[in-house]
């Protein structure tokens, strides 16, 4: 049958006359979901066309004129079920396109894709054994694999995979909180001291943001500085507990980052471990992003120290490149997330269940509902192993490396950071007109450059990479290299587009 | 070219050998994914066939045994991909078969499914209208519409799409907490007067879990008693806020349930609001799972009230059949979560981009990345049209009292709440040999009688539903109609089953 010929035999129908609801038209229901099938596949034969556009920019009131979003009175057919995917997709972000750079631009893996359509169809929760066995099995072992990358020891270790490296830091610090004063689970912090929390001026906003959060306050969690390539200073870290203690303030917990945001800048591990160690804090590493390395043996270097966490964040929907959402919370001490979490939910989870219910994790959750974010990682993972991923990785570092020395021997670049750590690359691009200008002028000048390039960018919809200022430069961009699709070509493909779209500046 | 064919095609191919590593191999990427769809096609018209079992039990060393879910070294084919596929699917739950009536028992809507398999293609965040124009406007469109049928009016509400209603929760009750305390924000809670919440003692644990989180503690956050169908008494909280002020507590914050957890009890919300405008308390409305009825007329009428919240928790991945997780957090007042939320990070959000930067979401949330729930749900929605879901909803109500019914005229039966307000019906079923006991020694055998019955049913794996006690009375079923598919005869296959599962006990 050819498509003319399906549309026209189920194009009229409505979803009601589909299964679940009318088992006979099984026939029919295949039909349509091929058609949604189709339509996917032609998505991704275009986005890895790179001729093709990433994007059709429109201001948000262009967009609400060419789409009708409103919800109909009637059921709309299905004809029309297939135009809304074949729309929404045309006017969409490709974030898989080999050259889409910005922020989280780990690309489109189709294995991990593969297996977040599987997830979708078996639609289940990652709350109890009873009905998620074979995913709460799978969590356990690619928890156990992590955590033996981070390095602890085989009985030590415990993790829950959250919706988010947000959420996930917010799980460690609400742990720290419950190891050092179990009792403001039940009293809250007013019945403990003024507790404080550290962590680099140049760490993940939510850091601050879970200590709002969990009532610590986002002033009580201090932005220790860092140095020029934005590593966390351990003497200025160390000055600031002393000094806080002194101020009769309780530190409790410090924020490494590993491959933090803007730069990709690590955190000296070892060093701030000491220090923690020293003053008796809690010491979490926020891996979101560096986590990855681990999987190299050529690079995994960058993260010594790791091993000495007593929690790490670390998100497989950044470098390992499954898709959003996947990241994962680790805790070193057995036992402690049931601890913290737990809320005795007995019409859950019952004791007198007909297998071991120390399976059933919903106890050591913050939520209840959890999304099942471990298949499309495992199916992902399985595909590459271990010696795909070494590659892929180090291959990654090489194109940042090569990336790096075409932006410093291009003219009209500047690095920000001349030796970049990791795979995000800051950079300026300087205009002719500006360049023979006092330096102080071409900064200011400077900071308006990459937003026109950026506009101009996303006009044009060839490429797209974020720009942002830091609190001592204006805005420059950063590239993150990420997608395993991209070549060297691409990034040539880059540095000649926004030399083309920043001349005239 | 039929399936052993493709299969020797591509069955010793690497994940490397398809795009996006390698663009040439599209015929083989796109057969790949064509295998994955079959193999999710038979899945689906195997769920839907209520011969095929739910389950294949078995008790997690033994699933250990049957399956290897560790990763290798090397990468794997893809016709090994294919068949851990396969496997996975075999020996998980099918939550979509209309026979499953445990918790969270929506059922698999197939446009909900082609939905998220779009979303998983799409792959984007949505943290900026920048990567996510449409599904930004779409999660407007529709946040406008959840809006105007809990009743704000149209200048009112915010909110946002949370991962669970756990969070949401949370989101609501920090967003309380800013609200009456905005220097809890930067200070944290030694800053403030020592708070505490109310809810009743039948609702979500997450309520107790947020103020844990919060820093305000679980203990201060006081459990109210309810009626003998589960639902709040409204003299009860008022006493207690009461004593709590008495006692130099400073109550803030009180949730009701619309549809609570167990028995589907609905607080009564127009009391409870005046108890809050008395005492000026936040008024958190967790609709969870009852938000659902508003898409109904006729039974809208059990949420009345609900339009005088401050915040509402509506998570459209229950009643309304969305797949998990799908989920929203409701703020009246304008501005707040922003407000709340906030924490300033230029590198993501900045000020200069080229659009209406106001579209930018991330700074509404706790998380950073954020997974699209919305797209799955808008498309559904358009599927059904208000009509459809009005029809949907009125005929689960309908099939509730059917069985409600059947439970109360068929031997061996009783209820445990005799008129159930809702879709949950919590039942026992007493074995002949129990009958006659009396009531004391009854009570303590039955007990044991719904594990028994659960763990034969679990073996046999025709059909699934839950149980637990609760504080006063032994264990129960807990029969949770909210699957499209199911019918009449569903319903009566569940009364037959626990009768033949029960009847020697």
């Amino acid at each position: 049958m050819n498509s003319d010929e399906v549309i026209k035999r189920i194009g009229n129908l409505h979803a009601t006359d589909l299964l679940p609801q009318n088992v006979k038209n099984w026939e029919e229901t295949r039909m349509f979901l091929q058609k949604i099938v189709e339509i996917l596949l032609e998505y991704i034969r275009e986005e890895n066309d790179r001729s093709s556009k990433i994007l059709e920019f429109h201001h948000p009131a262009e967009m609400l004129q060419i789409l009708d979003l409103s919800i109909p009175d009637k059921p709309m057919t299905l004809s029309e079920l297939l135009n809304c995917c074949r729309e929404v997709l045309k006017l969409g972000v490709k974030t898989g396109h080999p050259r889409f750079f910005n922020q989280i631009s780990c690309g489109l893996d189709l294995v991990s894709m593969a297996g977040e359509w599987l997830t979708a169809t078996a639609n289940t929760n990652m709350f109890t054994y009873e009905i998620a066995p074979v995913f709460i099995l799978m969590e356990q072992e690619i928890m156990r694999k992590m955590i033996e990358l981070i390095g602890w020891s085989p009985d030590e270790g415990d993790g829950i995979f959250t919706p988010g490296g947000a959420i996930a830091n917010l799980y460690a610090m609400n742990a720290a909180r419950h190891h050092c004063f179990p009792r403001a689970k039940p009293l809250g912090m007013t019945s403990v001291p003024t507790l404080c929390a550290f962590t680099s001026e140049d760490s993940h906003y939510s850091i601050k943001g879970a200590a709002a959060v969990c009532g610590i306050g986002a002033d009580n969690c201090f932005a220790i500085r860092s140095d020029a390539i934005g590593r966390m200073i351990p003497e200025a870290l160390e000055q600031e507990i002393i000094r806080c203690k002194k101020d009769g303030l309780h530190p409790f917990f410090v924020c490494a980052t590993a491959g933090n945001t803007v730069y990709g800048a690590f955190d000296p591990l070892p060093q701030i471990a000491d220090i923690c160690v020293r003053h008796g804090l809690w010491f979490h590493v926020d891996a979101a992003w560096g986590g990855g390395l681990l999987l190299s043996p050529e690079y995994r270097h960058k993260l010594a120290g790791v091993e000495r966490a007593n929690s790490v964040t670390w998100n497989p929907h950044k470098l390992m490149g499954a898709l959003l959402q996947c990241s994962a919370c680790f805790i070193r001490q057995e036992g402690l997330l049931f601890q913290t979490n737990q809320m005795s939910a007995d019409y859950l989870f019952q004791q007198d269940k007909p297998y071991d219910v120390s399976y059933d994790t919903g106890d050591k959750a913050m939520q209840c509902g959890r999304h099942n974010d471990i298949f499309k990682l495992w199916l992902m993972w399985r595909s590459k192993g271990m010696e795909g991923y070494r590659r892929q990785i180090n291959r990654l570092m090489e194109l940042a490396e090569y990336f790096t020395n075409r932006i410093k021997t291009t003219e009209g670049y500047e690095m920000v950071v001349a030796k970049p750590e990791f795979l995000n690359i800051c950079f300026w691009y300087v205009p002719e007109s500006l360049r023979l200008l006092d330096p102080k002028e071409k900064m200011a000048r400077l900071d308006k450059v990459a937003p026109k390039i950026k506009a101009k960018m996303m006009e044009r919809g060839t490429t797209m990479v974020g720009y942002q200022p830091d609190k001592q430069r204006p805005n420059f961009f950063r590239m993150i290299i990420s997608n395993q699709a991209i070549t060297h070509n691409d990034l040539d493909f880059l540095i000649e587009e926004i030399i083309n779209l920043g001349k005239n500046l």
